[in-house]
């Protein structure tokens, strides 16, 4: 009986994620871009960030668990760059897409330009809706992250990071683009590399940044749609143009 | 000799005034637009606002100070719509733009295309920039306030109202840029109509929003440039253009 119920219980959530899905690409089948529905993932609340542990742990003089590419013990290792996962695994710069595909299931999508539909975005904080991105021959991770930096007060962040050195990171834009209710919100910025930590670039605001009501004005249904397209970057004199 | 002081201080200021609209020019020359160097204005910080005021006024039975258009008493009669001042004027729309200009010393730009350029961003909040665009045969009123909607923690609104109905201000679409440090962050949205109250399009913050840190990345030595344009909407069928 307890089979059935589970099994009846996963149709529906099929025929639900099914039906966001369609919907999502009626409302995007005009630009022909790839809709991909992306889950939130719920954070370890009380559990430290690798930048507060790594913090702590450097004034023990043990190795920091998040730590800046210049601060590594081996050049060739890497922590685990999995948002708010407290994942103890080091790898090289080459396994870390797969390391985050088959331990943490986190999707990769192919195409220069797609729309991440995060769902349930009503959930409290800490939440993340995280996926990888793979196009110009690179992948990249985005992260968009629930959380209140003032308390009472939950913002949404989302930013980009190229699985790849902060030289190669600095050859591409990104774009992040937000459309619904006779609004629209694009934010372009250089990707940054997965070995800076992602929690330092939310904390510092250098992304983009959404307060709860403009998230709602952008939502459809407790679903935010983020259009992403990413280019390699040309010189940038297009600080006149604004 | 207080004269000549006095005399020697208005010139250091039209001296930095000049620097900084030179400066801004020379940033902007490229794109060909008309840059306004626009100087901050303090608000009277322990005033209520209108929008609290007409509150208060609406529960005592009296005529809100702040009104949307369906509660106007005299519906060609508007109140003063300069944000923060509490001024006790009172007069029909088409003599709006003249009371701002000359009793609020607002001043007002011709060109679909402006670069609005605050100074002393440092100063504290609430402090407000404002001006007034002319263009496409209306007037439009610019607002950036720098608010602590969270003690502590100001940020910086920045919205566009059109001196006309909300019926006309359906026919604009204006778009705010801000592009600097290899970041570019763009707000289009249908201008709100002066017959609504700015304050409570600001504490929604169903506006261009930005934290404190976004604030100093966009700025170059204290000042804050806006690339302002605005158009005739299209139907907004672009909402699948993501």
């Amino acid at each position: 009986m307890l089979f059935f119920t589970q099994c009846f219980g996963a149709v529906l959530d099929l025929i639900h994620l099914r039906f966001q899905h369609y919907k999502a690409k009626r409302v995007f089948s005009a630009a022909g871009q790839l809709v991909c529905v992306v889950n939130p993932t719920h954070s370890l609340k009380y559990a430290p960030t690798r930048c507060a542990a790594a913090q702590a742990s450097t004034e023990q003089g043990i190795l920091p668990p998040c730590h800046h590419h210049e601060a590594v013990h081996d050049p060739q290792l890497l922590p685990c760059t999995c948002p708010l996962f407290s994942c103890p695994w080091e790898g090289h710069l080459e396994v870390v897409v797969s390391h985050l595909r088959q331990t943490h299931r986190i999707n990769i999508l192919q195409g220069a330009e797609i729309v991440f539909l995060a769902t349930d975005m009503h959930l409290p904080a800490p939440t993340d809706w995280i996926i990888m991105h793979s196009c110009l021959g690179h992948q990249f991770l985005l992260v968009l992250r629930k959380q209140e930096k003032y308390e009472g007060h939950p913002q949404f962040f989302a930013t980009m990071m190229l699985i790849g050195t902060p030289s190669q990171a600095d050859n591409f834009t990104y774009r992040l683009e937000l459309n619904r209710n006779q609004r629209r919100l694009k934010w372009e910025a250089t990707p940054r590399s997965i070995l800076e930590c992602v929690d330092s670039v939310i904390s510092d605001g250098d992304c983009l940044v959404l307060n709860t009501s403009l998230a709602q004005l952008f939502s459809d249904n407790g679903s935010l749609a983020i259009g992403i397209a990413i280019t390699t970057s040309k010189v940038h004199s297009s600080e006149a143009e604004v």
